[in-house]
């Protein structure tokens, strides 16, 4: 792996966290190639009404460039 | 969203860390009123004979003023 | 607890976030005595063709020594 | 000055960031007495239609504690 | 809001921090759709002189991504 | 313990740090019950005419809450 | 740009942020030459009876070194 | 310099992190106009056989965007 | 000294966070010869019934290895 | 306190880390006028032969400029 | 990879850092099998006479630990 | 040492990392007596037409105060 590209995302999940993580790199995956791994920042939960509504997860991705 | 205030607690779970957090914001709905997120800050979990016994997070909860 | 030692490890699991802690602690117990925590200090994903392949922890484990 | 709490809050303005500083202890003081200072952690703007909306600023708040 | 991107940028003004906000907000919308908000990172100013030619800031743009 | 507070104060004393963090955690504890910890965030002196007047701490007390 | 400096300074103002930066570099003007730029690392405000009283900045000042 | 952006990559070399430093630099000037600097964030080695195999550095790299 | 390890420990006395950090040194000079200087990373008091009863210390010990 | 400077030093004491900090202060007295307060950013003990020989502090000095 | 441990140590070379970190991976190679990569974090010179003596490097070694 | 003072500074080099490092102590040198070490901040690259153009470091500098 010679040079590689690290971008960040974030994306949510009515689930779980472990769903969002996914979903983001799904999503990432549709623009991005060679994608090799993800490490997680920040994890947080939107509320309503007094119950967990969205669980959401901020990501940096690293994919590698093509030469 | 005027003014909010962010208050810290932690909170556990004998089943996972989604239920910690779980626990945490239902706990915290019976004294604040108009929650509307939580970052999870920490994640420790408690090990009792090799194994874990308690999941347990720290987290920030953020709940909007009444004017 | 009078004096604990605190170590580092990483581990991983192709199931989830909570087995990969689980894993790592079920091998430290092999070699150290009286394990009382574990705090989390990352989560990365491994990915391979667009999917995750690998959940990876970064843990901070205490025990505590004998006199 | 003895002892005295600190508190975090997040308050906003359709004006500027001085606006929702001011706004903030505004508010903060309808509740809490003899507060001394705030200290600005994060500083974000809401953005809407590619122009700025929102002003937002969180904050510690201290107060000095009655005897 | 699904999934966001969150992108990096420094943007300057010779009039104050909240023109440099807005500068790069607008010169950021002119290739990205759907802003939601920036997260002031740092706060520099250039001196000549001794005085103040520049307000600079640092700060991290988040942006929905279409389906 | 199932679900904890954690709250942010400032105590002083004359003779040490020890004795500011003792003030502090009897200030608490006159209207917080079940105090279980706190956390030493940051240790200052405020100095006049060259001697140290004041030593200070910033703490984090853990408490917990009743069901 | 050879060798440069970094000091460190504190500075206010009782009429906003930016008038206290502009303060602090007038007066560090004074006794040091080639000022070349400040990164503000802190901004509080100080408050008396519920209003700002005085806007507070702590900066980092860069200064080339004559040779 | 009116706005910039910020991007990160990690790049490699078998000979040295400057060398590691100077293929990231070379690579991203590929699709990068207007490169001004990069600020190394990590440093890592990868060891194989008890030996150095591979100087990695992760970078920040800021390059000027065109009117 | 030409290579030394690192490693934590926490350790805790009734008295004050000096003797914790000499608890801990004395404990830990059982197992690790020629250790050279400790940090003080965290300082925690254990309460009960609104007293201190514990000074804990977490600390980084350097100790130099022998050839 | 219009305009302040602080600057950074560490001292040390065979006694405390108190003692250490009034070191410090007493030194930096000799050259400067005005201090106001010191800020503690690290505490490390140096140890020979198993015993602490040296309390170490390292703090920031904040004293006010004439006019 | 399934486990890996993460050890810290600091290591030096009059020669320059790159050697210093090479010094530390062959010494902790002696007692340590199946290092994978070091972290790099902290980089410090040593000088005496106006002279750099000594580079000194504190790293994070990861080991992978047999089943 | 009893009593040391740190001081900050950024130097640059055409050459390299290293010989930044060495420019600057050896320009500290010109106006500090008695330095002992110097701890590596930051470690920044300006970029010319694609091209690394100098290696920049921002360092913190000790010193030993005489009595």
């Amino acid at each position: 792996m010679a040079v590689a590209r690290v971008t960040e995302i974030t994306s949510s999940s009515s689930v779980s966290f472990e769903d969002a993580v996914k979903q983001g790199i799904e999503r990432a995956s549709k623009t991005l190639r060679n994608i090799k791994s993800a490490w997680i920042q920040e994890q947080t939960v939107t509320v309503e009404n007094g119950a967990i509504s969205e669980y959401r997860v901020n990501m940096k991705i690293t994919f590698v460039l093509d030469d």
